[in-house]
């Protein structure tokens, strides 16, 4: 049943600096997983799963529904529908489960006395944090902290982990400007904040780029640039976009254009920073290591560095958005570990949410706030998913899944370049990207339509996969995703792309 | 050890139409809560909450820590601290608790299969919703629906409920000014919202409150207008504020002069609306039914359905942030149903959290989004808490506890005003309301200094009580808040008030 292009990465030596680390089995983590894909109906979602979608739509919007899934059957990296289709599931929830649907380690955790009574006693940490939780942070979040940032803010969400990290970008910008933590608020701030005005309300901006995705809220939103219909008729804050470099690939056979399209962008970004301070500063930079919800866009490990060294010359705070790269997919813990930032260029703030389940911002002592109650809210994040993350890292550890999912990444890649050399996938796929951020794989099709109807066929095929930007798909397996998941992966692409011809 | 006052509330026939309900009885459903509070350390907190607060002040900000919780100690109505003190909990995690600590129907669901896997298998709710999410709706949060609202999007929590509220405004305001849902959008509204400017970031606003608080995230802080520093250095939209009535105590002693500062009020308010329509047109107006955080302002029934009226007569939106005032503790359900709206003059949202644990936006289906991914966002809820609320649901209905709330509250107004009549809080308690509103009752001390006092020493005699606004006490206890709860309550007034004398 393999096909010729699985077979051939199934001989694909591994990365050298990866042999060694222990082979992940997944007997162990996922004991009843299904061995392969299976569909019952002629089409996915079945008859019941679009009457379970109708039904929903008497009291909430149906239209996004893409199946109604079965999560009490579902293991591991597959996902069982309320037709009793079972789908290798590649979107893993938007990119958010990490080891895959009832792991029992996790179960095992849920039900303990310790995870049900933090469930049902969600206290507001701000003011009343549990006598463990110096316990449950030390052995689970902080143990993943970035380099450099020893200061964790814990959030519900990515998009509120972002505008925590743009308030305390604005509270420390201003500290600054004002002449230190210690120098009072004026008068006029207090009073003129109430009113929403300058100069307590200060014209201060955050920069973001072209195709990024930074959550829904209206700090997030304002920076977020990845599609008109997230946007349109919702208010936002006069901030500015830069351009994201449009890299063409393959990338070895555009290293001059795209050295000149990084430069190019690189030059308009601190054109912005510039012409900004004389209208409304930008106090804080966030940019995703990956451009995701835009459609996995890549830069240089280069770019990224620049980026950063231009915030800090003029005076920008610094926000990596790991919502979506964090934890592991890439290869590395944390996607922008491979910019190879020196001591003293680590980024301000790095956020994180989905698969780590709980959610917050890593930063440093100094942005900390300079006064109580001006980062404070009710919950300030939630326990249960603080005792999730530490369970899943001690998990990912264990099985040395970051560097499993490098080495299956990269053999995928072959894979995949191989497969996209076929005659099948010619005038079809291109720009497939990735290689080297683990299973953080992509490829565009040649048309929205032709996309959209690629990602149909694989779901009646057995495989749920996702999109991005306009005609991108995008890889977002979990950790425990392996070789013998990309081979079905990669002969039900073999398998659609002819479909594709055939119609 | 009754009080004089507490024995006297106690002989108070309760209201009439109360009588009759099924009285509740705390043993069964919180058979392990203590009987009264024990302070076993000379100052709350003592020595190792204090410590427990220095070492998370390592990674976070300790500064707004009031003490440290042993929750797994803790029961019903009573919070543990790390020091063994057991405190009576009349704050309950800033409004939040809805039943108490602890409480073994709760703990029964959290170790149920079916809690367990929802919480390790979270899904993307707006794509891939389980096969049990109607019957858990359904069964759940639906049957709590405010009237005339039979559309629920679940979201984190209440800044973001109150955030989804106003982007569906923003949505429904423009779709209206553009003729209907199926008049597409312009190439310049998509164009240009991709650059935050207008047409396709419409300039439009959000109508508050002055003293109101709807969160802080960057669209509701902009909304939000309690304290300054809650928003200074934050940009903000340039959104209007109208008056509150600032009502004075006792009512029945000022029936005029607040008619007129109602009436000011509103004429105030219907001004704003019809000048800022040549400005930034309110698309949206949004009210607490009692303005909590700001300092438990209350207005009159006629004064919120005249808000009402006069937003629809204006074309704005109206939304009601019952995040804090939602679920029974105001002595009906949501505190809404007493301004006696007849139909066709609901509000247009509804939006909840804190007690409910699920957060989230009641709504019209006028109002629901005319494409899909406009409103949309990787969790969209989290399926445990609307577990964990049918769950609560289903015990206040069974134990009648909203209507138990509203006679432990009358009896409690009862005590408290023998209380503040007496010589003891003579010059230093004034403006007793909340009486008709459940337990939801608050006073204010004379001076801010003196609250902050009055609260630590309540603390040090064994009850955890918040504050609010410059000088309020506010009371949050929980539904299964009773009589012998209120007796200890009042005595430690009583007594504290007395220590305040002293000073």
């Amino acid at each position: 049943m393999l096909s010729r292009v699985a077979r051939s990465a199934q001989r694909t030596p591994i990365r050298r600096q990866l042999v060694g680390a222990r082979q992940f089995s997944s007997l162990d983590l996922i004991p009843n997983e299904p061995s392969r894909p299976s569909v019952k109906t002629e089409k996915v979602p079945g008859p019941k799963g679009i009457a379970a979608s109708h039904e929903i739509g008497t009291f909430q919007d149906p239209r996004t529904h893409v199946i109604v899934p079965n999560y009490e059957e579902s293991h591991g990296n597959y996902l069982v529908d309320a037709d009793g289709n079972v789908l290798l599931d590649v979107f893993a929830q938007i990119s958010s489960i990490a080891l895959g649907y009832n792991v029992p380690a996790l179960l095992e955790l849920a039900k303990t006395d310790e995870f049900a009574k933090a469930a049902m006693n969600r206290p507001a940490l701000g003011s009343f944090p549990p006598v463990q939780w110096t316990e449950w942070i030390k052995t689970g979040l902080l143990t993943v902290q970035p380099k450099g940032l020893d200061q964790l803010i814990t959030t519900l969400c990515g998009s509120s982990a972002n505008e925590t990290a743009f308030k305390c970008s604005f509270m420390a910008y201003r500290q600054r400007e004002r002449g230190g933590p210690d120098v009072p608020f004026t008068k006029e701030e207090m009073d003129s904040c109430m009113l929403n005005h300058t100069p307590g309300a200060p014209q201060l901006s955050v920069l973001s780029f072209k195709s990024g995705f930074h959550g829904r809220l209206f700090g997030s939103l304002s920076a977020t640039r990845s599609k008109a219909i997230h946007k349109v008729d919702i208010p936002a804050f006069d901030w500015p976009a830069a351009p994201f470099p449009e890299l063409k690939y393959p990338l070895n056979e555009h290293v001059k254009e795209n050295e000149a399209e990084e430069k190019r962008c690189l030059e308009e970004y601190e054109k912005i920073l510039i012409e900004s301070k004389s209208t409304r500063p930008v106090a804080a930079v966030i940019i995703e290591p990956i451009l995701s919800e835009g459609g996995d866009k890549h830069a240089s490990n280069n770019y990224f560095r620049q980026l950063r060294l231009i915030a800090k010359k003029h005076g920008a705070f610094f926000i990596v958005d790991e919502v979506q790269t964090g934890v592991g997919a890439t290869g590395t813990f944390w996607a922008h570990e491979k910019w190879g930032l020196q001591q003293g260029e680590e980024p301000d703030f790095v956020t994180f949410s989905k698969k780590m389940q709980a959610a917050g911002v890593f930063h440093k002592k100094e942005t900390r706030p300079n006064a109580p109650y001006r980062n404070y809210n009710t919950w300030m994040g939630d326990p249960i998913r603080a005792l999730q993350a530490r369970e899943m890292i001690k998990i990912i550890n264990q099985n040395n899944l970051v560097s499993h999912t490098a080495r299956t990444g990269l053999n995928l890649s072959k894979s995949f370049k191989s497969l996209f050399e076929t005659s099948n996938a010619k005038g079809k796929i291109m720009n497939f990207r990735g290689e080297g951020d683990g299973t953080y794989l992509a490829f565009d099709l040649t048309s929205p339509q032709l996309r959209d109807s690629f990602v149909g066929k694989m779901r009646n095929n057995g495989i749920q996969i996702g999109g991005c930007g306009e005609q991108t798909v995008r890889l977002r397996p979990m950790l425990t995703f392996g070789e013998k998941h990309s081979e079905i992966l990669v002969s039900t692409i073999e398998k659609v792309l002819k479909e594709l011809q055939d119609v």
